[in-house]
């Protein structure tokens, strides 16, 4: 399985910048992760069109709020399912997804019940993705 | 009104480092903050050692979750008590919290419902009470 993160943006804040490359790295021994900043116009058109063909989970503050052991049974789960090749993370610009962007994406998760600025967003994702490969294998939590 | 963040250990992660001190930064225009660094030893002890005389606010997994709207009025609340001098953050280190150690807090708040790397955590807190004196003083969100 494939996974992509697809942003909206190039991370300008420098510590999220240095925050994604870091869990980045990390998740690089445990799966294949493409992270992708696309131009912020037409971010819907952008975020669909670029994960065509792929599972579809978007990021949004009216998603479902997930604990680390419910997403590592969803990730299980899709890893389990013999049609997906690809699994795609979406995640909109400061305005969050349209309902009818929402419509069209497979799940909708929820980081925190609080707005949160957007680039620190990828890194909570990204951190929390490494945190599921860790526990799928088993393995102790790494820090370096 | 003074607020002080306690945590256990100074953040090892650089990109956490330099998220902390980013916020903190941006934070002083607009309330007086103080960060301390606790050692890893009686963390709870320590905790409510120098968080005395203080209204104790701590972050634990198993606290209550708010939206950011909700944790503006709270903090506003407390600004407007006249018997408070000071605020406290409480973060524990990988382990959280004891039962013993929440019954001594004033609030516990959660900021999600997935585990989040400690440090991290710091960062998303520090961005949300940035958050909200942005929002106290009708700003808008600055980045920079």
């Amino acid at each position: 399985m494939k996974y992509r993160l697809l942003a909206i943006g190039k991370p300008k804040l420098d510590y999220a910048a240095a925050g994604i490359q870091d869990y980045a790295k990390r998740l690089k021994h445990y799966v294949q992760l493409e992270i992708d900043y696309l131009k912020d116009r037409n971010e819907s058109e952008a975020l669909l069109s670029r994960s065509k063909g792929s599972y579809r989970i978007a990021l949004d503050e009216r998603g479902t709020q997930h604990s680390t052991a419910s997403l590592t049974k969803q990730i299980t789960q899709l890893e389990s399912r013999g049609d997906l090749k690809a699994v795609s993370f979406l995640v909109g610009g400061a305005d969050g997804h349209s309902a009818a962007f929402r419509d069209q994406c497979d799940q909708i998760w929820s980081l925190s019940s609080m707005t949160m600025q957007h680039e620190l967003a990828l890194v909570v994702l990204l951190e929390q993705i490494y945190r599921v490969f860790t526990i799928k294998r088993g393995e102790p939590y790494h820090r370096e």
